[in-house]
């Protein structure tokens, strides 16, 4: 038996728009179409939004999940026009027009895929298997588990080579999300185990960022690149270019050149590629996982679907022959063009994408971020508040940016990250006790 | 290779005290042996500080789990002759003077038991094997997540039978553990059912409190018993008592009277058992797990062993001659006065623990709480306010106190529990892509 709102819902005539994926792009499109002449349905296998730039801030304990995390029933909840459905998307059926979901099936006039990305192993199973990755707020706790049992096991080792091998931390990938994560375990080094783990020596801890090209960030300008290597060397970051993982097994990291390294945490950020669906397999590049549209995101060859955002490759751009970079301006702004254009007048013609490049901006640690914006091109302190504030105010939510600003503050006072539990599924044991069991 | 820290710490020739178990009664002590004649090993199986009495907030989304959880190692990192290890304690030598622990043996001069108990149910393994707990950070964000996941799940299925199933929450237990959870149940259908799953009709989600006793709050006077059961009906709890469950497979619980419920989520808070340890069995009482102390808490019959708070029976005390409440009050006052008679001056003789009760409160809902102090019994606004502003005062750490009043005054003003997520043990797919997997 419906409520009235649901049947309120039912009874609207308007076209359906479903949305797969509710991050940057999902979520601004449905905002956009708030209130319109559609009915949306936003699918996500998560029941919130989750804001990945600062995940790695979730990983190293300056931050909760609950502060980058948003509920999507908070946002469409006073939206009359849109439904949320928390479930996974097995099947595209262009012919039939719906997608085939766990919790059934649901019938769209327009469909839009803005599923993003995953982490690419670039096919190393093993890698795949052993190596930790970022992309998920379960991923980032794990990785916070991981690292603190790490730090704890080694004070309890007598056997230094195993200790040594705890202690090594090694990040593949010199992009943002590894420049971060390298600089964030740099300064846990030179606080929280300085200062809290004191049998420890911090000398000891050796975090270790690989990448296969000959620079980090290869996205930033060549200035801004030096000064982000520059930043990682004086947080004691064993920056190694021009070195490839070759493979990985819990233990031991190989890398190319034949030699090797004992490591218990191995983090993987080394690349991407886009999450498409099954059925929309014909406008799908196999390589990197991204589906081909035009220069207004209309997935090439099928009818009434649209792709927005990382999944998304539209080389229509002359300034951009091999697609937008993966970055969320992207992705919301796409989302707004995609919105104009399914909100035009009948009859108007639809306008194509043109992506405003904003610039980038990366951090590294306390005072140390770099800031690319056109000419301009600088690091320092300001680029680091510059970085925070910026950061700050596309969380979504006032509450959590609040609890984010709070977090930040206290932390800049303190030196100290302080989110550091270590939780890990909760295991029934044969005695009958239970207890939130660390993994082995 | 120690650093010289730990030489430090290792050249000290006092006496060792290892504590097992950091709750109020653990951490108590230890703080009052920071920077005394005495080696402190501090061992627990979490590397936090866990505030339970706030637990259910965490399990129904006011609050994070950072905010009532606080690493160890930030209260003992500056104490020169305290160390913390993380590890679980699986026996008890008292003739060899010793521990034997997951991370080695370590030797004692004097044993505190601080262990605290964990879920009681009375040898039902069916309800145990099904029933969902509230002893810990990780399991209540179990809760958090199942009852999210139940909610979620309700609104997609066409079964109207399941549906109110999924809808059918069941707490087992009338004290103060299982009377807040029932209230904060009632408060999330007022709110956030309300406006944010508004294609459920609320009053399909029901929530029932049962107990096997005529009465809510057994501890507490009558006038105040009475009082929050007025409370809990008014928000909309179905008080059940003198029923005792019997049996419960994961769908239908069954009640001694024949009769039966279909309910997906059953939350048992019917009792406690002490979380004694193996080789202290002749000290032991077997049916409510606690450990024989005389009014010094020292463990009888087991020289230089001693217990404190939940896990400790002392019935030396004509007030009490069933042993003190399993609260935290007593935990902490027990903590005390160990400590002082472990630091009595040469030849001093120990003071036996006299317990000094300050009073009971517990909260139903907003503006509904009761206070139990002596000839003062009363609730509402004014008893919700000093609950508030009691447990406030009680949480370890500065900051944790500034976020949970942050997060405390952001429910009151807008009547919405903010942390909604469901995060479940991430989970990785045979097609190589990760996720975090909801529980079917």
């Amino acid at each position: 038996m419906p409520t009235p709102d649901r049947e309120a819902f039912d009874a609207l005539t308007h076209p359906v728009v479903v949305v797969v994926g509710g991050g940057f792009a999902g979520l601004e499109l449905v905002k956009r179409l708030a209130g319109k002449r559609y009915k949306v349905v936003l699918l996500d296998r998560n029941n919130y939004h989750c804001f990945q730039p600062l995940l790695y801030q979730v990983a190293t304990g300056s931050l909760g999940a609950d502060n980058i995390a948003h509920p999507f029933r908070r946002t469409v909840g006073p939206m009359p026009n849109v439904m949320f459905r928390m479930g996974r998307v097995l099947q595209v059926m262009p012919a039939e027009q719906c997608v085939v979901t766990d919790r059934g099936i649901v019938p769209y006039d327009h469909l839009v895929i803005a599923t993003g990305t995953v982490t690419n192993f670039f096919g190393n199973r093993q890698v795949e298997q052993e190596a930790m990755q970022l992309k998920s707020i379960g991923q980032a706790l794990d990785i916070r588990s991981d690292l603190l049992q790490e730090l704890e096991a080694a004070l309890y080792t007598p056997d230094e080579k195993e200790q040594r091998a705890l202690l090594n931390f090694v990040i593949v990938g010199g992009g943002p999300s590894g420049v971060e994560m390298a600089g964030a375990l740099a300064e846990i080094r030179r606080t929280i185990v300085r200062h809290e783990y004191r049998e420890v020596e911090p000398a000891r801890m050796r975090i270790h960022l690989v990448d296969s090209n000959d620079e980090v960030l290869g996205n930033f300008s060549p200035k801004v690149r030096a000064l982000a290597l520059r930043y990682l060397r004086e947080l004691g970051v064993e920056v190694k270019l021009g070195v490839m993982v070759t493979g990985y097994d819990g233990r031991t990291v190989t890398f190319k050149d034949g030699t090797s390294m004992e490591s218990r945490t191995v983090i993987w950020t080394a690349g991407v590629k886009g999450d498409p669906l099954p059925g929309l397999e014909p406008a799908t590049e196999p390589r990197s996982g991204r589906i081909r549209v035009d220069s207004c995101n209309r997935v090439q060859g099928i009818p009434n679907v649209y792709a927005l955002g990382d999944v998304a490759l539209d080389s229509s751009d002359p300034a951009w022959p091999k697609g937008h970079p993966q970055v969320a301006p992207v992705a919301i702004q796409q989302a707004r063009q995609l919105a104009a254009n399914l909100l035009r007048p009948p009859g108007g013609a639809w306008q194509p994408f043109r992506y405003k490049d904003k610039g980038s901006m990366a951090t590294v640690g306390r005072h140390m971020a770099v800031v690319d914006i056109g000419r301009v091109k600088f690091g320092g302190a300001i680029a680091w508040f510059m970085w925070l504030f910026v950061h700050l105010m596309s969380i979504v939510g006032f509450r959590s940016r609040v609890m984010v600003l709070t977090h930040w503050a206290w932390k800049y006072l303190s030196w100290k990250n302080s989110i550091r539990l270590i939780i890990r599924p909760y295991v029934r044991h044969a005695d009958g006790s239970g207890a939130d069991a660390p993994r082995a």
